[in-house]
């Protein structure tokens, strides 16, 4: 195996990888997660939703925010001058999925910013809704699509836009 | 349905409640999550840990400054003066696990808190092993036990400590 | 004149003014403050608010965002620990209004807080807003209501609620 | 009327702009703001003035700092990185004056960074001064002046630098 | 040896105290340092200070805003509420010193707000100066007097101030 | 003598320096610092560290994040994009010594943002140890070694890498 953990040295010590000798380019990533919940508190926050959009904007523009704060959160993360990021939500019969995407013009990838983004609203939405349901539950937090950087256009198996 | 969105006003619109008349008292919640990651990752995640204990030092450090920034991400969250935070790590043959205990003498929960430093413990993990595997599911992030407040001693169904 | 400015002492240097002598009681603020814009800019955006409520829904929660760290923002600003912030807009035919209520259980009045809630819900809507009509004017910003402290129930000249 | 919120899509959600697409270009902008104020809190703020500078020396140093967080503050506001911002202000007798310039070479204007210098700046002074008077009234906070960008050099009617 | 590092566990892991049980007590810490510089820069900043301060009161406001976030720069610090943070500066012929005081009521003392502070406001000096001289040197930081907690009152062999 | 204050302007007001017209290049700049402490403090820390490296990989990992975070810090610096940050600790039989490495490529130094670093490993040591030793002094922290930018190749008088 070639590969090896970007972030730590021979010595076993965590390091903020050097990116000042790589070529900026324009760069996407997008992010999709979701949280599971009982109907109810899915009805809830739809109907909830209907005249004023509120629990889903609040998570919006918490995840919007997250993203431009992830070199603060994340150690290792480069500052990032992000283009744009933003969010899309879609209910199911179960659960309520979020997709982020992030865009810039870097030397470094936007993945983490999109993960971000997406993870702090959907804790957004857990926190507006957990008088309803406790047993809500965050997953499938993951990577969808990467444009941009060396290896090109990536989308994850298994996964459809 | 008696319950109903505590941070949504009866016009629909956002609101933070107000926890001046709350009595304060000593609360926990721990919280639960885990990255599946390939194989090969997981291996050099533990070889890398092995002398330094880095990528789970890392994760852990960032998860528990995440905790104290609660109130900065959600935008609902109440300021809280955290008594403590904490984070342990375990892995098994396809994911690493993550549970983080939050502790605070006051007039609300922290769950949000548990929730916060397990969520960035895990985008950490996912930062620093992104090199090695592209396909990496962060999920099953919840709350799995609390204590204190008006529902009490609360245990996850399923959940065993 | 007996009364001083409370952050300079007497060799005209700047001091955070020491709350640990002073009791905590339960305080309130109102602050209030006001846009105005052409007619265009405010029917683009009540319009565009019919469906989802972006513009003062952005600027709600940008604004409960900010008073939660006013001490970050305003030097001589104590940290303090908010049981609530809420906004509420009001459209005239030439401003969009705004009254953001904040209210605490502590040592120090929460003035701060309401103002800049309402100072930075207004620049909200001033981003979102200013592709429509550059000359656009914050104003009318001040405290309108106080309760609590050694002032007791205060309310400014010429307000009413 | 073709302008339109550029920060709503056509569904009436909040939108970051994307601004990967926009070329880098010197820009500048000048935000004004007042604070009215009792004869004798302008005087005490002039005389505590004397020896130290202290309240003016103070808000400027807060209208700095806030401006480089702006995109912190304000949610659709893209991360910037600031070339210089600075603040002056001026004395008449019912008002303090300021005056905020910032300035970068980027894909997207500074209004905001200069308007948010100059709001904290007002509320600083609001702060240190709000035990001589109560009834203290921000207002007339605008962009005055603008240069670069595809509007190229823009003056606000009636403004006089 | 009974003394340990409270922040390691049995196990060598970093670990946050948890403050819950201990009671809340009337506490301050004074922390001092010092930054050398030549000649000619200590007689500029003196020369630049006359007339408005603005180094030191630069450097002033750097260290109060900063020990408010302490929590937020040191991973095992608690949040607290200060009470006051204040810093004073004294010239002698080859250094400036400083002087951080911090107090509070609560479970856990203040150093670290008084040493962050202290420390902040020497690195906004040094930043102020190093055009003058390249080789200054922070030095001398550390607590000098603590009252409150279990140990009482304390003061630094050696330290009289 | 022809250098001056740069943040300082002819009527001794702060200023920021505008670097609009600065050309960018690559920069690197070191700073080092130690923390002085007994023997048995010493110890524990190396005993400590042997399983698991917890003081010093704490104290890596705040230094790190801090300096990105310096802007937000120091008032006058300019907001900058970091190309990596990082930092190695070594004993010795009175302190433990950190160097701090931080590179970008811009328009204006590093220095503060190494200097950021190693000051906060330090006080984070200091924290995690405190319990050992009352009596810890932090010193001897300055910029060692500079490259980039006009004064080229710089080496602090009597410093060896």
């Amino acid at each position: 195996m070639t590969k090896s953990l970007t972030h730590i040295d021979a010595e076993g010590t965590a390091r903020m990888v050097d990116v000042g000798a790589k070529p900026s380019t324009q760069r996407t990533a997008v992010a999709a997660g979701q949280i599971a919940m009982s109907t109810a508190a899915l009805a809830a926050i739809q109907a909830g939703d209907a005249p004023k959009g509120d629990v889903l904007g609040t998570a919006r523009i918490a995840g919007i925010m997250a993203a431009k704060r992830t070199a603060e959160l994340i150690p290792m993360c480069h500052p990032l001058m992000l283009d744009a990021v933003n969010l899309d939500f879609r209910f199911d019969d179960r659960a309520i999925h979020v997709r982020a995407t992030a865009s810039l013009t870097g030397p470094t990838g936007v993945e983490m910013e999109a993960m971000t983004a997406a993870s702090v609203a959907l804790l957004t939405i857990y926190d507006m809704a957990k008088a309803l349901d406790k047993g809500m539950v965050i997953g499938e937090v993951r990577v969808v699509e990467k444009t941009g950087g060396k290896s090109g256009h990536w989308i994850a198996e298994g996964y459809s836009a």
